[in-house]
């Protein structure tokens, strides 16, 4: 029995930002028509204030089962330890024998599939014509976003804000020698908001960050910093009068963006639209005119790094890539 | 970053019987040392009927997180598929930076682990002089269990009783090659009970399979067919009056042999005498008289693959056995 080991480096060269936004696609569909077992996750914190997870997902139609172990919250890895302060691993088995097929690092997984996200939120739901982002938050998650939009979109100018004015320096220098898109530091979030096409916000934060009335008609909002309980990044009114999508409706009325207008009472589990993958799967509508401001709410999923680990795997196996090993002989 | 890769062959010269005994023995005390972090495992249902299962567990002290990955119930891997029925691979990781330092075939551990439990309770609640085994059910755990036990006590003969006389001749032929003890085919389940120092039961059964007056006094019972729940192998009124010891009470009255006695009010959880990582460190008695029943219940637990993995890994590196890969250059 042969399992493929594929290095950091590897896993790189092997995947592009549009196979990762295909493979994203493929998982909401895979998701929302009901080819996907994904359990709870399970995870541990250790005393360092550091965390390791293991999200467990199983695509049923691709016969593959995938397990992504993925570590972050190690500052001091780097200097006292000579690792990453964040590292990943993924293993993919055959859902027909549970023989492991692949051991990757997955170092690079969980940023590409998260920021491939809005790239098909933004296929769904923006407005053709957009041409502006605001991006609230400058870390590396933002740039991620940037690199998957601009795969889809014609993007001509970024309305950055951040709380450290270095943060912001550093995001602009970046992102204009990458992609050569202005990029314009707000005086203020508010500022920021005004201007957006598209809205994405990657602060992890912990409150409003967003208040409602800043948020001008027919804005597409990325809802990506609020992944578990406790994080919040918009004013929940937003949510009164706009098109709320979810990646999964389970994990984001329980731990993602749109939990806080729920709890609020300002909207009801009804006035969700729908899922990203009823939406790619024809089954409802994206966006339906130029005024309304729709908000795509991402927790991220399990079946994500399993689509995605599989195309960098077969990719590998296209391409010789990679470095066969004998667990059993 | 250096990964140590081990293959099965290699993991079988490894480890021996008494190495595995001895990382039980540690897995136990610390557990019951409150050193173990071991969230409830994951796990997904294959269409086939097959499973697989992702046991995480932290020892502290050690600072090494595990994860096993195990499947189990393909009957037709070997024939279709060319693979084994179940399959096993462990992740090691250094806790203090979650840096992944070991891939292994986990194909034996399990096996070897819960065969080591039983040797484990035999040393600590059997009496001195017990020479007969008894053992209901005679598959692969059946044979692993002896083979832990006759490390610990001198075994004279085995009565052994299972459902069908194939699996029997075949348990006396290999037994009594491997290990040179007679054994004793018994004419009923009765029969075999009745002869028992020491009782093991390994039939996974789903009804009582002995009754509670079989059981002679001074016998030590090792309880461990049942794992989950709807599995059953014991009359719940032997609970009554016996000593009754745990590998986690909170498996055990959830989903081992102990919640068939409280959940028919036979027993209440504080007859429970105690986890036998309690007894290791010495803060509970075992066997105090040569007259009593003692039951040890046996549910497994993922730091049992912990230290048992940890301890292979430390045979490797110090005998220069494996192959180094880097995930991450």
């Amino acid at each position: 029995m042969k399992t493929l080991l594929l290095k950091k480096e590897e896993v790189s060269r092997l995947i592009s930002m549009k196979d990762v936004i295909g493979a994203v696609e493929e998982a909401y569909k895979a998701f929302s028509g009901g080819q996907v077992d994904q359990p709870p996750y399970i995870g541990i914190h250790l005393p360092s204030g550091g965390e390791i997870d293991f999200k467990l997902g199983y695509y049923k139609r691709n016969e593959v089962i995938s397990m992504k172990a993925s570590s972050g919250g190690f500052p001091d890895n780097p200097t006292v330890y000579g690792v990453p302060s964040g590292m990943g691993t993924i293993l993919l088995f055959d859902a027909r024998t549970c023989a492991l097929i692949c051991v990757m690092d997955g170092s690079l997984l969980t940023g590409l599939r998260t920021g491939a996200c809005a790239a098909v939120s933004v296929k769904a739901l923006a407005r053709k014509n957009s041409r502006k982002i605001t991006s609230i938050g400058t870390g590396n998650q933002a740039r991620m976003q940037i690199r998957a939009i601009t795969e889809v979109m014609k993007i001509e100018k970024i309305h950055a804000w951040d709380h450290t004015q270095e943060s912001l320096s550093k995001y602009k220098a970046d992102i204009e020698s990458e992609f050569g898109i202005p990029v314009i530091i707000a005086g203020s979030a508010k500022e920021a908001v005004q201007q957006a096409d598209i809205l994405i916000t990657t602060t992890r934060g912990k409150g409003s960050l967003v208040e409602a009335d800043w948020v001008k008609p027919g804005t597409h909002i990325v809802a990506i910093g609020t992944d578990m309980k406790g994080k919040q990044e918009f004013d929940p009114e937003i949510f009164r009068n706009a098109k709320i999508v979810n990646d999964s409706i389970e994990q984001c009325t329980d731990k993602g963006e749109t939990w806080h207008p729920l709890n609020r009472g300002i909207i009801a589990k009804e006035d969700i639209h729908g899922e990203i993958g009823e939406i790619l799967l024809g089954r409802k509508p994206g966006r339906e005119n130029d005024e309304e401001i729709t908000i795509f709410d991402s927790t991220g999923m399990a079946i994500q790094d399993n689509t995605t680990s599989y195309k960098i795997y077969q990719n590998a196996i296209e391409g010789n890539v990679g470095t066969f090993f004998e667990f059993i002989a």
